[in-house]
């Protein structure tokens, strides 16, 4: 289910995944569920980079009048173009993608007149993190009209993560839940294209 | 993007492509469009199965705690076990999939203990008729999150068809807007694995 | 917040409270929470009128083109034309409204030309019951789509219940779980046109 | 349908109507449509605030984690803290709310421990800008979760404004087509809680 991936491996070089996400807070759990799910794509062969809270945070306010680009904006928008998929993780703040999260993916619009125009064909993971599981889904539905509206694949498994008075990562990031760590591997999974020999998520 | 229609192909046979859609009303818009989409799927060497607004009314409620199965309803849920991929077409009822469409839909719980689980890396195409854009739209959501649920990927392109004074198809079902027909035809592409050499939808 | 259940009492009679819901197996926790949902507001000085599971499977498909109707069908839009609100109830199948449900909301198209459109200024509340809180958050954001097609106010609160594994309600249908009586108290408030006076759900 | 606009109204003031929306874009087609609703508003009685998309662009990235506020921020809060309704405003940016219009909701995050918590009883407008109607009602339903995790009414008419090769409004703001005025005043009327005579929306 993954024809941009295989292409990347039949030609030789790792698929390569971007990953868009975090909150201004270092050591968020969004930001910590992203770095996972990347590293479960590394395990798969993948190679990756990571858009985190601080990045995000440097972009400025998209206009969609101005062409100016700053050099942050200029990396993002760059590292999508030459991806082969792409993760989204949002915290649920009032049941909707941040603001801080959806202002790096507006400027996704540079990549409108392409060849490959937006996310086109490729596929994209989604994780959400908040405090409820109605935040988490209402959440994780906005993403995925966003992915359709770039033309993407929104993978099968959106991964939501009810953080109401739990911890679910380590200070150094590590996943302290086991069913946590299973489904941020599978995403990965349904991005690299490599299909899960179990299905139980 | 499509290792199952892709796996048919290398394995000597046709894509197989299950539509499930219509409404009660013998040639409505809804059940049209799907037909004309499994004939693009065709043209793209597919095997193509409906079942239609007929077939979908004389399915009997469906029920959780109830293991009998008509013929009907057994011949629904086999075709979709062996489908590569599957292709939903409703009316926008109220904003929502109609209870005809989703009765049908209700009984692909009988795959859930299959080795496939579902629609597991299905492609699934999503197509919505209504007498308004807001009707197409809250629809085409509902459908997409059904789809996931059935771990299915729906297709980049959800094609809703604004049916308020317009004629979109003639009685023999033949599509009289070039623009719908382009757009059912993307859809069948994305559906059967072959990628469009232009991306104008 | 309520106009119309306070015309209700301004002007002496009860207000009248219709809940739509339930699935073919007898004592469903969708019933169940429906009903419960039901004797809340009854407890508020409402009136109310359920249509459980049993009398939703004893409608035929929904036909638009048809305008003949049942004695059953008759009941159900005779008592959502006359009501001041009304309440939803599904399970969420495959991440959606049942089509047992929505069979029967599909059949509120009889209200279209009435002097009240549809549930036009009507609250209206949703409940839904789902093995898994993704199942549950989709079949609410598709009710709710639904609700405002119908023209309808959905209630700020959406009560999900999360049946996997749990037993929330008993044989007699009453209700286990505290924290789930209190969101359907809630949600009956908000229908009645009651504004609780703690906020803590 | 609308208790509070209805008690300011008993105590002898106007109903007070928070605006917010817009895009970087001086003249942008949805501060315009934002601003003729606060218009249609003030005409049925109503006191209004708007900040728009130069306000909004001034705000920095909201951080959950830091609690000095600017002055634009304070502002921003207070004047929903006191407001009997609110109405939003996004453009559709890849199907979904703009970053810097989610950025402003964000910062409700500060109504979180008032008495009245975040929007809870307030009717809520939302108005939806895109150039396609896939975009302006992936869009509006994404803006209508936010309302109900903010525990607010979203009105039942929700503006979906396709702006793909139409002008709907001229260089001051003025509505240059009949239908997008009309339903701009219904939603008007939906959010002061004056109910339209006319029900042909």
């Amino acid at each position: 289910m993954n024809q941009l991936t295989n292409a990347a491996r039949a030609s030789g070089r790792a698929p390569f995944i971007v990953g868009i996400g975090g909150t201004t807070r270092p050591g968020s759990s969004t930001e910590s569920a992203l770095r996972a799910a990347l590293h479960h794509a590394e395990e798969l062969g993948a190679e990756t980079r990571l858009f985190g809270g601080e990045e995000l945070a440097s972009l400025a306010s998209y206009s969609p009048e101005q062409s100016d680009r700053t050099e942050g904006q200029r990396a993002l928008v760059e590292a999508v173009r030459r991806a082969d998929a792409v993760i989204f993780a949002s915290p649920g703040y009032h049941g909707g993608v941040s603001g801080l999260v959806k202002n790096a993916i507006d400027l996704l619009e540079d990549l409108r007149a392409d060849e490959r125009v937006y996310l086109d064909g490729m596929p994209v993971g989604c994780i959400v993190t908040a405090a409820g599981w109605q935040g988490c889904n209402t959440t994780l539905a906005a993403m995925r009209a966003i992915v359709h509206a770039l033309r993407g694949w929104p993978t099968p498994l959106g991964v939501t993560l009810n953080t109401a008075g739990v911890k679910l990562f380590d200070a150094e990031g590590d996943c302290l839940d086991q069913q946590v760590s299973g489904s941020l591997r599978t995403l990965a999974e349904q991005v690299v294209g490599v299909r899960s020999p179990t299905v139980g998520y």
